[in-house]
């Protein structure tokens, strides 16, 4: 319980990063634009998941250290920008690092609120990439999901391997870390070698 | 009942015929996007409806009738794709189809949990109207409802016929056919005569 | 009690004029459009505060007053169009009578049903801004809070003003008065001048 709560923190952090620094490459958004994609990015995905699932409160209504942590997530690119810009792959991988961790909070979130594994994969899968989704759509970008090919896709095959590992019997902690890094490592060959997934109709 | 659930089957799998063409017509859109964009075609409206009437679990966590008709709603125009493409209208024949069932279908769940005449013909327009515009947000096209003039207009005209005729006393499987009927006919009419509703302010 | 009602009707009727209004702008939307557009402005971000604190019904369920208020929005600026258009900061105006009280009204409702003060603020800044957000999500223009970069700042700020009035033990009406005043004088003054947030990031 305390590790995916620190698992969960991290997400958080990951997607306010990568949420404040998507913000600022549009480049005209104020302070105000910032946190509120940094938000957005980081609490969007949990919040849709606990409105299909009924779960109340909201996760971040009654936690402040989740508030704190995208303030946090927003305040270190500022302070850093120098650092974060230079790398390129930064926001990449603060992103892959949110998906990796969010689907397996959002799967487990699901599973313990009586979800069954279809819906539970889907909800791991939505609590990563919604918050990107919604975002997105309110600055007029097109969805990530719907632009990098194996987006969703690694959240899918991720969760599906946890659900399997769990039926086999792994812990819960050392099966988080497998199936997250399996996201993880499915995005980043994908981005690397440019792979997509093949058209459904010709 | 048995009736009205073959009605919302059919009904799903006319919007994730649509939803799966329309993702595909855009062209740019792998077997993932053409999925997600059809589940939201097909589940949209319904899950807004179940959250705005606090309606859990929501249809399609615990039947997975509704998953598996979504995926053949998929499945269907890929394997059939010449037979689809030919008929100039399917797409729009299908989009028909589902709001004209998933209209009453929405009506209908709305008042069996109390909601007023009015609320009640608001859901139902928006079960079948919502789906189709989240998807033309996300992929950033104007949603049809502010393109095609009449088109919600049908479901609204069809939702006030059924309580019209259910305040008559009309069997409800019957009034179900006549005003879903009732939706698909204006419809149909309005885009073969290219019929529009008179602009508001002058 | 009595007051606040009114003035959530009056914020109602304020936002349904400035949707309807916000529509017509963009010249190519029928009366239905309008309708639709003007109801998601004025009940948008309650629903979306409602939805997120689990609290139903839904205000515009059960409350026709809220219907019919949003109608004669709709009508107003149809019968009056010439006047309405002359002045040229109509809709500001009616749109920064809107924020003002749709804060002030959410944060109330937010700490009735016990979120905390920082909740409360960002629930008063959801209902004033969010159903504007969600409009123009919707017709595919830039949320307003990325544009005016002060709008939702004053919103905050006049929230943060009145949890600190009430906490010094000023009369919850004359609160509302002075907390929803300070939001419009902000915002006016803010568009006046042209005043905008700093960049975060440089």
């Amino acid at each position: 319980m305390q590790i995916q709560y620190i698992f969960e923190l991290i997400g958080t952090l990951a997607f306010a990063i990568s949420g404040a620094m998507a913000g600022d490459e549009r480049q005209k958004h104020d302070w105000f634009g910032i946190t509120f994609i940094a938000f957005i990015t980081a609490i969007g995905g949990g919040t849709l998941r606990d409105l299909f699932l009924n779960s109340y409160p909201l996760v971040w209504f009654n936690d402040m250290n989740i508030i704190y942590t995208i303030f946090l997530g927003i305040l270190l690119p500022g302070l850093f920008y120098k650092y974060f810009v230079k790398l390129r792959t930064t926001l990449m991988l603060f992103d892959t690092l949110g998906i990796a961790l969010f689907t397996i909070v959002g799967l487990e979130k699901a599973q313990s609120l009586g979800a069954n594994d279809f819906i539970s994969v889907v909800m791991g899968m939505f609590t990563a990439v919604m918050g990107g989704v919604i975002r997105d759509t309110m600055i007029n970008k097109t969805p990530t999901i719907f632009v990098e090919e194996i987006y969703a896709t690694a959240c899918i095959i991720g969760g599906i391997t946890y659900l399997i590992l769990d039926d086999l019997g792994i812990d819960r902690n050392i099966n988080f870390i497998i199936s997250g890094s399996l996201i993880a490592v499915i995005r980043i060959i994908a981005v690397k070698f440019n792979l997509s997934l093949p058209k459904f109709y010709k």
